[in-house]
């Protein structure tokens, strides 16, 4: 099993605190030595940094840790080859990439999904370059949005998230799947076993600042919460903006 | 204007001694100091980095040319925006990436297209993340490939150079174009003004190797040749297969 690490801000910010809780979880203190990858957004594009060695031992992610790279978006993963029959790869590790009507769209999976071979799930126009379950189950979203959208800003949240309710629902029916799915303005969020988020609402320099941070433990010990399981989640601006309701923002402030 | 720099290698090998010769141009001795971005493919998978600030002044830069990424192709770019509203930003950086077929396809361009606007050249499955000329005339270029191709093995080198034909022919009818454009396995090259090709055939620990460089000044004082401009050529493994009689080995060896 994998760990994923996903954020959603208002204003770009770093995830330099959280990369560092997360590298020894990749091999040294925990079993997912078999590569890691962090994409960062800048605007529409994102840029991704990936190596199929452990997290721990990757100089290049101790690198980008320090480096404060700045984004609104950003998604990461540390990944434990399972089955080990999808090896070590840069074409095996997350967060895989796709460019839809003009935007990167990105896809990190902790879980697994047999099954996916079925006829149902085949790629169309988007196909794996590896060998993962998840690659394809990112590929099968990816033609289901295509289907819809072609461009001209990010899809609505409640649109995204309606057309991908369905997919998301099949691909859930296969076994694990904890995901998270971006085109640079949009977070999805989907947990049907286990994911965490905490949000923080504070005050940078003057400036309101609202950040979302989802991982698959926590990373801390503020007060994260479980992430409502079998519920396709939207973030944007560093909220949960669908379902209605889910706001973690509304409900700390609503809780005093 | 930018710089280009590429290698197709029989055996992987690192680009370190390259990199590390192109690093300075990028805003130190050269005016290209708008960005760099380099793709190393492990596979059919381009792993890339890029960065929107001078290739001088980076230090992930650096500590990629200390790195040894072993590859069989590589692609490199430094940036000298022009015209100045394609302004910094990751998006506006090459190389560019797409998925065709279940392969990352790259793609880094020296030059200028005024033109490229035309409604000929409007993207279709294929779109422009960022603002470039450049990156227009790659989507172009894929839209044309998807065409002819879905995947199943790379594409035969004769095969793609004669999809490419034709849409290379009209984007160098608008202005400068030099580029480099690679699945993992062909590294298509074309210039209409300047670029540059090294052929080094040598024993690496009892193995045989062949590499070929592309860079848009010769980057030592080794036998650089200028490529023939207006020719699509097309290298794997390491030396020209793409037209017939290109190979620089067999004129090497010829002549030796």
């Amino acid at each position: 099993m994998c760990e994923l690490m996903g954020m959603s801000a208002f204003r770009a910010t770093d995830v330099n605190h959280s990369l560092e809780l997360l590298q020894p979880r990749g091999g040294e203190i925990g079993p997912h030595a078999d590569g890691w990858g962090v994409a960062f957004y800048d605007g529409r594009a994102a840029r991704i940094f990936k190596e199929p060695i452990p997290a721990s031992e990757s100089r290049c992610l101790s690198f980008i840790a320090s480096h404060c790279y700045q984004s609104r978006v950003v998604v990461g993963h540390i990944r434990k080859a399972n089955p080990a029959r999808f090896g070590r790869a840069t074409a095996n590790t997350h967060p895989f990439c796709r460019e839809l009507g003009g935007r990167s769209w990105v896809f990190a999976h902790n879980g697994k999904l047999p099954g996916i071979d079925q006829a149902r799930f085949h790629p169309h126009r988007f196909q794996p370059i590896g060998d993962t379950d998840s690659e394809r189950a990112f590929c099968y979203l990816m033609d289901r949005v295509a289907e819809h959208w072609s461009g001209g800003g990010a899809p609505p949240p409640d649109r995204l998230a309606g057309w991908l309710s369905e997919p998301i629902a099949a691909l859930s029916e296969l076994g694990i799947f904890n995901m998270l799915l971006s085109d640079g303005d949009n977070l999805v969020v989907f947990a049907n076993e286990r994911l965490h988020a905490l949000h923080r609402d504070c005050d940078e320099g003057g400036q309101e600042q609202h950040v979302l941070l989802l991982a698959t433990q926590p990373l801390t010990d503020e007060p994260w919460r479980p992430v409502e399981l079998g519920v396709v989640h939207v973030a944007r601006d560093g909220d949960f903006v669908v379902p209605a309701g889910a706001s973690t923002l509304t409900a700390v402030r609503a809780g005093g």
